[in-house]
């Protein structure tokens, strides 16, 4: 079995300016695609470091994987101390796909490119190339005797992909096999809660393979299979899926790795019907998060954030006795908040948010984290109470989870 | 200067199954206590590859910091490995005190506390001793010809108390120093541009440095002072403050670490002003961000998310005919959505964005990425036509900033 390391540059890791999620996200393909990991590394922007880093993992590892340090500045060694590591030394060339994407990127943003940017498109000449879509850098692998060492940019929304197009493929076809996984979502039921249930199947599984991924506030399993090709896989995956499903019931929301607001606008988009939002405390977001999917304007009419009880009134037509006797974080508020928004809208569904986010504003009788979701549809309309627990963000983001899960709920008819 | 290095040890953490924020966590402190980092590792519950990592720690650095590995199961190595380095060999005592602590905390739950739990009130006799108040195993310092060793729990609840409780106070003990830092945050020119401007400064300083990190969207500075005391550092980094303002300009948009939705939601309640959002491509996204800051109920009126051409009319009197002469996505209809908006919730400021954020939608004369925003206020209006690259979530974070920014400079009188 192949074996790998990591190797996370930069200085502002070591000083804990941010987390490193880049390890964690590439450990677990390397744990899917099969490939051990003893060892992972950090170093800052150092040759003299980074260099002693690459040489003792490329003694050890087949594959050695790093991210970062592949920017235009000088403080961006990566490629040059890889290079000098594998005794490429710095006889570099410029790669002119790469310097001509570069430039078409800077002048799509009507911005000037300066000198130093010409640097992320120089490269050993043996190395191959992995264009990133999404960033100046581009990546690339330098081979020598049987090892590999493959660069990364450092912010993952360029890594990410530049992982799953260039990286695994590479990956899966040195590692001979291929990889078919299915993603299950879960939400309203806890991680540890899922193990529980799940515990013995994830033990004794080995093709496939049962893997627990906690995000924020959802549950995530990944099924993955070993195999020859996706027919294998999917026939591998397929009796794993369906004895999960009747473990976890109802909870379980998507097994092709949709979240819940792509559930509700696949569900919206096949019954064509339409939806609007009128938000107090998740602020937008709720309408922010629906309005991600592309092509959302055929079935997402619009949304209001009524966060003052005059644009409640204004808006949606909340009665202002409603408000002075139940107040603005009410069941009663709710429900005229969606009702209003179904009519004025004339959306099909309507959903509405009210609650106290905090860190302010909390009361004996109304704490922080009190919130009341209501949706009105055709024939209907019905409010959930809720105390929600965490910080302002974390309390409106679980409230988003909430609204959309009453939704998907709704719309599958549960 | 003292330097440390973390180890994280657990090969949940290798399979990627966690993140690691203990690691970051630690870097941030010692960055402050003053303390170098220049390697962090991460290694499995093995001994071999434990001995291996631990023993070129304590070959480079002053302080050994290590994560994980402190339970009462066979895979919990740890401890037993980093005496092993110091050579302290496997002549464990018994810590009365921790026994007991861990005896009560059992009873306290109401369950058997199991024979392989005595494990973790073993040390070294040479240990000093850290409680755990948050969990079984305590935690030590093991110290040897000036060199130390700490060995902490892995939960991050046990771990970071006991770091705060009893690790920082002997950390600061030993190093009779301190960090002094400020956060300085750039938008509207590239991580490389800035550099470009401050090449020389970057490589001169040495107290204070100034050390660039790219965060998605905008350019941040981070300049770090070594001093005695805050009054120190404030005076050592002020000057150098300064004269990165002289050269950036007025993209420099705060010195004290805030984001542009914090910096106008600071300045609209200092100059007690009112503001409401009227957005199509961000979708609830504007509205969203600056709802984020606590308190934002006291100028943030409302927002509408006026998807449909239908919601432009209803909601903001943008008029059927320019939506017909010029298209929803247009310097009129964002201009329209802007007055609409400010004068149906009586805002002072009213922010409207319009634009395509693909993937679909474009066309040659309007392509993905054409945005619009605008801003209506007393006494004036302006528009800005923007052309954003990227995926359509990019789309959607980089048109929120470029609003943001837009309301920041309006506010400062930019």
């Amino acid at each position: 079995m192949l074996t790998a390391e990591i190797i996370s540059v930069g200085t502002e890791l070591l000083m804990g300016q941010i987390v490193d999620t880049n390890a964690q996200y590439i450990s677990q393909r390397l744990a899917e695609a099969g490939i051990n990991q003893y060892f992972r590394a950090t170093v800052g922007d150092n040759h003299d470091r980074l260099y002693d880093t690459i040489r003792t993992a490329v003694e050890r590892a087949d594959l050695v994987i790093l991210t970062g340090g592949l920017g235009p500045t000088e403080d961006d060694l990566t490629k040059e101390t890889a290079a000098d590591v594998l005794g490429y030394g710095g006889d570099f060339i410029l790669h002119e796909a790469s310097l001509a994407a570069m430039e078409r990127r800077f002048s799509h943003m009507h911005r000037v490119m300066t000198a130093n940017n010409r640097k992320q498109a120089m490269f050993p000449k043996e190395a191959f190339i992995m264009p990133n879509a999404n960033g100046t850098a581009p990546g690339c692998i330098l081979e020598k005797e049987g090892k590999a060492v493959i660069l990364l940019p450092g912010p993952p929304r360029e890594m990410v992909p530049m992982f799953d197009e260039s990286v695994m493929p590479y990956l899966l076809k040195r590692n001979q096999g291929k990889l078919y996984s299915r993603t299950l979502r879960i939400y309203g039921m806890g991680e540890s809660a899922v193990e529980d249930r799940l515990r013995d199947m994830i033990d004794s599984q080995t093709n496939p393979t049962i893997a627990p991924y906690a995000l924020t506030g959802e549950t995530t399993l990944r099924v993955t299979a070993r195999c020859r090709d996706d027919a294998e896989g999917e026939a591998l995956v397929r009796p794993v899926i369906e004895a999960i499903r009747q473990r976890l019931g109802d909870v379980l929301y998507s097994t092709h790795g949709e979240q819940l607001h792509e559930v509700c606008a696949r569900l919206l988009t096949a019954q064509g019907k339409t939806l609007a939002v009128a938000e107090s405390f998740t602020g937008g977001l709720l309408a922010s998060t629906l309005i991600c999917v592309p092509g959302s304007s055929a079935w997402m009419l619009e949304g209001c954030v009524t966060y003052s009880n005059a644009a409640k009134e204004r808006r949606l037509g909340v009665l202002p006795q409603t408000l002075a006797a139940h107040g603005a974080v009410s069941r009663e508020t709710a429900l005229e908040m969606a009702r209003g928004m179904r009519g004025t809208s004339g959306a099909d569904f309507a959903l509405a948010t009210t609650g106290i986010a905090g860190p302010d504003g909390g009361t004996p009788e109304k704490p922080v984290g009190l919130a009341y979701l209501a949706l009105a549809y055709e024939g209907g309309e019905e409010v959930h109470e809720l105390r929600l627990v965490g910080n302002r963000e974390r309390i409106r983001g679980t409230g988003v989870l909430e609204a959309l899960d009453m939704l998907r709920r709704r719309l599958e008819n549960i």
